[in-house]
C-alpha cells in the first residue's frame, strides 16, 4: 500500500502542536476526549485506504463524464464511497447533536477529510460539498428547510453544491443575472445558467439541492441585489415523492485534473417552472453565502496541503526504494549504485515539498482550530477568533494552492522521466492540483481580499491580532535557547511586512486604491511565506521542547528532530523570498496599471 | 487563428538584437541576405498555420499508443507533417550543400523550429530527433554511414532517434549495461533494453536510426566504456532492400503530457541477430553522444521557451477579449464590465509570462548564434564560443523549462476556470511544458553540469567570457542615459553571484565536493534569474537605440516601448529573487547532505 499521508504527523498537528484537547474543555466538545478523537481519526485513514485511494488513478481514466441527456456519468465506486461517508458520519459529523450530528470539532473532522483528500481528492469533493450546503441551510434556512434538506443530504442520499458562477460574469458576482419571479405560492421562479457547478448531476446520488445565487426581479444592481435560494433537483412533495423540478445540467466541462469530479453546467427553468426556496432574507444571499465560501476557501487550501501531502509522500517512498548514481565524491564506477535520497538535490527536493505540505497542513488545522473557537466561545474572545480566521482564509487557500502546484512539481522531479509517466500518481497529482488556485476565487481574488479586505478591517484589528499570535510562537521559540535564531529571522520578517504595510498604504492614504491593490499577489505571496515561517516555528517549539523535557518515546525522536530540521531548511531556502517580495512591493514603479494595454504586449 | 508566437518578436531578435545579418559576412553563410533570411522564417510559419496547429488539440485527444505489436499508432497528420517538413528542408536545412543542406545558420533553422514548436509542441520533437542524429552521423561517422543513413533522414523517411537511458540506470549513464559484442563481419552484436526512447518506432515513416549508447565487451566500466551505434530498425541490404534487424518496440510510456510524441521501450537482440555499427572509435561513445545531447539541452530549453510562448499569446488573446469586473475605483455595478487585461493583477501575470517567455527565446537564440560562430570560426576565437555555449546550455534548458512551468500556469490562471478545461489549449500547454526539466538532464542534473563543470572548466574562463560579454551589453545600457539605472543593477547582482562562488569556493578547496554541489540547483535558479535580465537589458538596449535614434516607423514604437518595459518589469518583479537564492547559497548551515536520511523524513 503506497503512502498519501502520515499518521504521526496528524497526530503530532492535533494534539502536540495545536492542541484539539483544549476544546475539549468547551462545553460543545465536553463528550469527546483524545482517545476517542484519534479513534475516530483512525476510521477515516481505514476507509480511505479501503475505498478511496485504490480508486484514485481509476477516476483519472474514467472521468466523470456527460451522458449527452442530462445526467453525468461516474465510476460505480463513487456511490459506494458517499455512502460510506455518510453511515460513518463524513458529511454530516460536525453538526450538532440536534441537527443529527455527532457535534465534532472540525479540527478532527477535517482532519478525517484531509485524509480523504490525500486518499482520492476527486471524491472528497462531493463529500464536502454536501456538508458545506447542509451547514448553510442549518445556519440561515428556515426549520421547514432544514428538516426537509439536511437529512438527505447527511445520508448521503442528496448532493449538496454551490451554484454562483455565471458565463458572462466569472467571478464578478455582482453581474450575476440568474432571475427570480415572486410567486404567491411559497417559492420563487427561477431561469438562468450556471457554470463550473462542481459535483452537479451524477449518478451516485438521489437528489440535487443547489445552493444558488439568483437576483430577484428589481432587485438592486451589483451584489447588494443577489439572494440566496434552495433549488432541488427534484422537489420533494408532501407525500414523500420527488417532482423534477425543471433543473438541467446541459453537459459538462473535461478538465486536465480532477477528472473524477464531475464539473456540470446547469440550466434552470428551461420550462420556467423551476421552483426555488428563498433563504433567509432577500438580497442578502452573498453574505450568507460567504459562510459555505469561506468554509470553501479553507477546505481548498487543505486539500491543495493534502495532495501536496500526497505527492511528497509517494515522491519520498519513490527516493527510499530508487538506487541510481553515486556520491559526487565517488569516483569508482564499479561501486554499486546509491539510493536517490543520499543526493543532496533529491534531498533538497524533498525537504522543500515537506515544507510546503506539512506546514500548509498545519496552517489549515490552524484555520479549523479558528473555526471551532469561534463557534464554541463569546464575546469578543469570539469577534477575534472570527477575525484571525478571516485574515488567514485567503493565505492557507493561496499558499497551500500556489506552492502546492511546486511541491507537486517537484514530487515529479524526484522521479525523474518516470514522474511524467501515467505509470506513478505524481503527475495526476501535479494536475489535480492546478485546480486549487482558481477553486472559489482565484490567487488574484484572494489577494485582493487579504490586502484590500482582510488587512483594513477595523483599522488593521485582524493583522494586529495574527502578530500577538506570532509573537507568543516567538517568544516560545525564545525561551527553548535551540530556536532563538529563528525568533529572531521570524521577528525581522514580521518588521518587514509592517515596512510593507506602510508603505503600500501612503497610497491608500492618497485615495490612490488602483496602485495600493495592484501588487496584492506579491504581498500574499509574503505574507504567505512568513506565515508558513511562523507554522514551522511552532511546529519546532513543540518539538525543541518534548526534546529538552524528554517527553518522547525513542522511537519517535527523529521525528521530532525532523521537524526542526525542516523549518531550518525552510528558512534556509523558502524564507528568503519573502524579502524579495518586499523589494518588489517598496519599488515605486508603477508598472501595472496601464491604460492604453495594447501599447505594452 | 489563434496565435502561437510573434512574428514581430521573431524578426527584432533575429535582426535587430542578435544580429543574424553578421552572420551573413562569413564565408559559410555568404550565400544568404536578409530579405532571404526571413522569407525562410516566413515559410516555417505557413508550414505551421497549415499543418500542425491545427492538430495541437488532436495529438494530445488521440495520442501516440503502442499497438501491441511492436508499432506505435500516431494520428495520419504526422506522416504528413515528417514529409512536408522535409520537403522544406526544415530537417536538413542546417547542414552543409555537401550534405544535401541549405548551410543555414542554426538561428534561422531553430527559428523555424521555434514556431513549430510554438505551434504543436509534439511534432516537432520528431524532426529535431532526426536533425540531431543525422548531425552525429555526420560529425563522427563514416563516409559509407553517412551515404547510407543521412539521406533518408533528411528525406523524411527515417527516423533518427538516441538510445541512452536503461531502466536501472536512468540518468547514470555509467551503468548502462546494453552490450556490443564484436563480430568479424563488420558489425557488432547488441543485446539491451533501453526506454524512454522519444519518437520510436511509429508508423509515420519507413524506418529507424536509432543511436545507441552500449558497452562493447570488456569495456572499462564506467562513462569510459561507452561506444556509440548506430542501430537500424531494418539494415539496409547492398540491394536496397530493407532486412529487420532485431530491434523490437516492446511497449510504450503514455504521458502526462506531449501525447502525440512516441515514447518507448526499445529491446535489443532479443533474437541476438541485431546489428549495430560503431560510430568512430570504441569507448568514445559518450563524447560524441554530447554533441547530439547538448544540441537536444538547447533545443529542449528553446522548446520550453516555445510552448511557455504559446501558452502567453493565447493567454493574451483572451486577456484582450473577456469582459469581466471593474476597476477597483469603479464602485458602481451598473457600469460595463472592463475587460481583463485591465485588471493590474491580469497586466502582472500577462508581464510575467512575457518576461519568461521571450527572454527564454532570446537566451535559446544566443545560443543558436554562439554555435554558428563555433562552426564558422577558428582557433581561439571559436574556443571561446564554444565556452560561452557550453556554459549557458545547461541554463537556457533549465531557465526555460522551470520557469516556463510557472508561466504556463499563469496562463491557466489568467483564463479563470476556463484555463482547466480542455476546452482551452493553456492546460495542455502547461501539461507539455513539464517534461522539458526532464528531457536531456533534469534540472538537479543541469545544475551539477553548471556549477560543477562549466562554471570550473579551465579555472573559471567560461564565467569571466561570460562576464565579459552581459558587461558589454551593461557599457551599452549605461551609454543610452535612460537605462542605466538597470545597467547598475545588473552589476550588482553579477558582484553578488561572483561573491557567491567565492563562498563556494571555500568548500570545493577544501574538497568538500558534496557540500560545494549541495545548492547547485539554487545557484542555478540565481544564475538564471542574472542571464535573463541581461537578455531584457540587451533587448531594451536595442529598443532604447532605436527609439532615441528614431529609427522605427510609427506603428512599432509601442513594441520598443513594449521591450523596456517588460525588462523594467523583469527587473522589479523577478530579480529580487536572485538575491534570494544567493541568501540560501551563502547560509552556512549544511542541511541536505543527510547520511541517515531515516532520521529526519
Amino acid at each position: 500500500m503506497a503512502r498519501y499521508t502520515s499518521m504521526e504527523l496528524l497526530r503530532y498537528l492535533l494534539f502536540d502542536v495545536h492542541q484539539v484537547n483544549t476544546l475539549f474543555k468547551s462545553e460543545k466538545f465536553s463528550h469527546l476526549d483524545e482517545e476517542q478523537a484519534w479513534m475516530i481519526v483512525e476510521s477515516a485513514k481505514l476507509l480511505a485506504d479501503l475505498e478511496m485511494f485504490p480508486y484514485f488513478k481509476v477516476f483519472d481514466d474514467t472521468p466523470a463524464t456527460y451522458d449527452g441527456k442530462g445526467g453525468v456519468k461516474t465510476h460505480p465506486q463513487l456511490k459506494k464511497i458517499i455512502q460510506s461517508a455518510a453511515a460513518q458520519s463524513w458529511i454530516g459529523g460536525a453538526a450538532k447533536f440536534e441537527h443529527g450530528g455527532l457535534q465534532l470539532p472540525e479540527m478532527i473532522f477535517n482532519t478525517g477529510q484531509h485524509i480523504f483528500q490525500a486518499a482520492n481528492n476527486s471524491v472528497q469533493g462531493y463529500i464536502g460539498l454536501s456538508t458545506g450546503a447542509a451547514d448553510l441551510i442549518t445556519s440561515f434556512g428556515n426549520k421547514a428547510q432544514i428538516e426537509t434538506y439536511v437529512p438527505p443530504i447527511y445520508e448521503g442520499r442528496w448532493q449538496g453544491t454551490m451554484a454562483l458562477t455565471e458565463p458572462q460574469a466569472g467571478s464578478s458576482l455582482s453581474d450575476i443575472t440568474t432571475s427570480a419571479m415572486v410567486t404567491d405560492r411559497g417559492y420563487y421562479l427561477v431561469k438562468g445558467q450556471k457554470i463550473f457547478i462542481s459535483g452537479g448531476q451524477h449518478e451516485a446520488v438521489e437528489n440535487f439541492v443547489h445552493l444558488t445565487l439568483a437576483r430577484i426581479e428589481g432587485a438592486p444592481a451589483g451584489v447588494k441585489g443577489i439572494s440566496l435560494f434552495i433549488i432541488p433537483k427534484f422537489t420533494p412533495e408532501p407525500d414523500g415523492t420527488l417532482r423534477y423540478n425543471d433543473v438541467y445540467c446541459a453537459g459538462d466541462f473535461q478538465k486536465m485534473g480532477q477528472r473524477g469530479y464531475s464539473t456540470t453546467h446547469l440550466s434552470f427553468g428551461d420550462n420556467d417552472n423551476c421552483r426555488a426556496y428563498l433563504v433567509g432574507e432577500p438580497h442578502k444571499g452573498l453574505a450568507y453565502m460567504f459562510q459555505m465560501m469561506n468554509g470553501a476557501r479553507i477546505s481548498v487550501g487543505q486539500c491543495a496541503a493534502s495532495v501536496a501531502m500526497a505527492a511528497y509522500q509517494a515522491s519520498l517512498q519513490y527516493c527510499m526504494e530508487r538506487p541510481q548514481g553515486r556520491m559526487p565524491s565517488e569516483k569508482d564506477p564499479t561501486k554499486p549504485p546509491t539510493l536517490i535520497i543520499n543526493h543532496a538535490d533529491v534531498q533538497r527536493m524533498l525537504l522543500t515539498q515537506k515544507s510546503i505540505a506539512e506546514a500548509s497542513l498545519s496552517l489549515a488545522m490552524e484555520c479549523n482550530k479558528l473555526y471551532d473557537q469561534v463557534h464554541s466561545t463569546d464575546g469578543e474572545e469570539k469577534e477575534n477568533y472570527l477575525l484571525l480566521l478571516e485574515i488567514l482564509t485567503p493565505i492557507v487557500k493561496t499558499y497551500a494552492s500556489e506552492q502546492g502546484s511546486r511541491s507537486a512539481a517537484l514530487a515529479i522531479q524526484t522521479l525523474g522521466g518516470y514522474g511524467f509517466t501515467t505509470d506513478f500518481p505524481v503527475q495526476q497529482l501535479y494536475r489535480d492540483l492546478k485546480i486549487m488556485s482558481l477553486y472559489e476565487g482565484t490567487t488574484g481574488i484572494q489577494s485582493l481580499d487579504l490586502l484590500g479586505r482582510k488587512v483594513t478591517i477595523h483599522n488593521g484589528k485582524a493583522v494586529k491580532l495574527l502578530l500577538v499570535l506570532i509573537s507568543s510562537t516567538i517568544k516560545d521559540a525564545e525561551e527553548t535557547g535551540r530556536l532563538a535564531p529563528y525568533a529572531y529571522k521570524l521577528t525581522t520578517e514580521l518588521h518587514r511586512m509592517g515596512k510593507v504595510l506602510e508603505h503600500l498604504s501612503e497610497y491608500a492614504l492618497k485615495s490612490d486604491v488602483e496602485r495600493y491593490l495592484a501588487d496584492a499577489t506579491v504581498f500574499m505571496e509574503m505574507a504567505g511565506h512568513i506565515v508558513i515561517a511562523w507554522q514551522w516555528l511552532k511546529m519546532a517549539v513543540v518539538a525543541a521542547k518534548k526534546i529538552k523535557n524528554s517527553e518522547f518515546d525513542s522511537k519517535s525522536l527523529p521525528f521530532l528532530e525532523g521537524k526542526i530540521h525542516t523549518m531550518e531548511f525552510f528558512f534556509k531556502y523558502e524564507l528568503p523570498h519573502a524579502e524579495a517580495c518586499a523589494k518588489t512591493l517598496e519599488d515605486p514603479l508603477t508598472l501595472t496599471n496601464i491604460k492604453d494595454f495594447e501599447l505594452f504586449f
